[in-house]
């Protein structure tokens, strides 16, 4: 039995906590967060709730086996992260690709020096589509795995894009889907490794509500032209009410593949794809949290430490089964 | 640099041979076999050759850091598993599904006390198909995670099938392919975790050569009946030409996927699929024997004796790159 804390009670630590209730070996033992009181009106059983500042200036005190960070990557999980592997073995869902090596250095170094264990880059993407990015590249050498997101019609709705149309002038509320692209995919899957820019993998989708007598010619051009985010992209743009909005674009659904063709032996083809599709997103990052949780009090259990991501760790860890199950009932 | 010799030149032994040619960091030192003279004569290159029981014998000598082994579960690598690993570090595809606790004890306890680290049960099914079902089932605790082979229409080839109906009176050459059926694939994806007999799961095509003038009808019921092979089975079979049999069923290809469907939170749907295609099954074997051989090189190195199964090495081992390259590039 692994004691976890979840700190920051926001979509993902919602999605752990609800992974807590499915995974018979994992005990939630509390929630740290920067403000109890709207994590105590959100909670519907009597979990113990922490003030974030007391457990780490060590004016309270929360005995788990591994904390659980759930914050985002840009400003949270910087701080929170080296700021909890001080005091627990963590588990983050680390995700700016970039930032990643200079993440881990940190990290490493921290949990080391308190001898902690702490996974960081757990989830989808980054996690297990990074996992299966590494064994393709191992198993057919020269291919080129490539990641596609929302290939379903509620898929690819990202937070970023959504909150960068509501910023347009006039702009009431915003949706953004990204879309993999058919031609792509299937370019992809023929074995072309081609040499794709992100505009020829994915297309977006944008659904907005506009004000009243807003100039929704000046708006969608404004969205298609905008830099770093549609620019490059074909994007289409969907004005419709309020109700419409929340009637199509309800819940947080995602899905992706990873598709790495290549060949082996004088010309084989091979082709191995990975696909994950959740109808809550949040959820499956939590999901894969818990699962790392318990890899993470193994590895600390076996005097593992320092950070290791989802490609470090023995799959077998992150599974409640023993050997002996896993030998007669996976193998 | 993991210098690796092959024991045993037969399909997958060729497979990895292949693979060895892909891998630059790999480097083939040496071909074992029963029958040297067989394997000079087949050989495009003059990689040294080595009689079997020379090696087992400590007669001759052969510097491998990893022994492959390619021989079949049945009767080479009940004996050749044990007798390598006394001598390497070895790497084998036993895929007995039923005997791999039993096998696993064994090397385990031979490897330990030689102080080798051997990897058992590689390839894709078992292998990385067992590392999906035991991942999904982490991640989606509850779900029934299955296997399906055979979609393509040259996948599924079985050689134990076809060998069975070769021994039928009056039947001169045969091909069984495995298919697996829709319906019960479209059952798993709808989230049923449905009950599925094997015969629910996958149909059988069958195609025969029979003596001329031969009883086919006969032969047909001889074959569909057959106990523990087709009996069950909704089995089709196809008379032909030995012509036609060589045009049509040319090659070693294979396919299949494992499913995944469950829940996350109150009810989210969950699924994971991976899929292998492969046009040269020995070959996509052989190259995850080679992946798995590195691993089993850094486990020595680091001095992690005993067996192993791709569920208990760190997915980073089975790949040639660092640990930095893997942290920007694949994460």
């Amino acid at each position: 039995m692994a004691k976890v804390a979840i700190v920051g009670y926001g979509n993902v630590g919602k999605g752990v906590y609800e992974a807590t209730l499915r995974n018979g070996d994992i005990d939630l033992c509390g929630i740290i967060s920067r403000n109890p009181a709207r994590v105590e009106a959100e909670l519907k059983d009597n979990i113990p709730i922490y003030l974030q500042s007391d457990i780490l200036e060590g004016k309270d005190f929360l005995d788990a086996d591994v904390a659980i960070l759930c914050g985002g990557s840009k400003s949270d999980l910087p701080e929170q992260g080296p700021a909890f592997s001080e005091i627990y073995n963590t588990v983050d869902s680390f995700d700016t690709h970039a930032n990643i090596p200079s993440y881990f250095k940190k990290m490493d170094e921290i949990a080391r020096s308190k001898e902690h264990s702490s996974v960081i880059g757990a989830g989808w993407d980054p996690g297990t589509f990074s996992l299966n990015r590494v064994l393709a590249d191992a198993f057919i050498p020269g291919c080129i795995p490539k990641g596609f997101y929302g290939m379903e019609k509620r898929g690819g709705l990202s937070m970023g894009h959504s909150d960068a149309v509501r910023r347009v002038e006039n702009v009431e509320d915003a949706r953004q889907y990204t879309h993999a692209l058919n031609d792509a995919i299937n370019r992809v899957r023929n074995g072309e490794n081609p040499n794709l820019s992100p505009g020829e993998m994915h297309g977006r989708e944008v659904y907005v509500v506009a004000e009243k007598g807003a100039d929704r010619e000046r708006i969608e051009k404004e969205v298609v032209t905008m830099p770093a985010y549609f620019e490059g992209y074909k994007t289409e743009v969907k004005f419709v009410s309020q109700d419409d909005l929340e009637r199509i674009c309800y819940g947080m659904p995602h899905d992706g593949v990873v598709i790495a063709v290549g060949e082996t032996g004088d010309g084989n083809k091979a082709s191995i794809e990975y696909r994950n599709q959740w109808e809550s997103n949040p959820e499956a990052t939590g999901s894969i949290l818990v699962a790392c949780a318990r890899a993470a009090d193994r590895l600390y259990n076996e005097s593992q430490y320092g950070a290791f991501t989802m490609l470090d760790i023995p799959p077998a860890y992150m599974s409640p089964h023993s050997r002996e199950e896993l030998l007669s009932r996976f193998m």
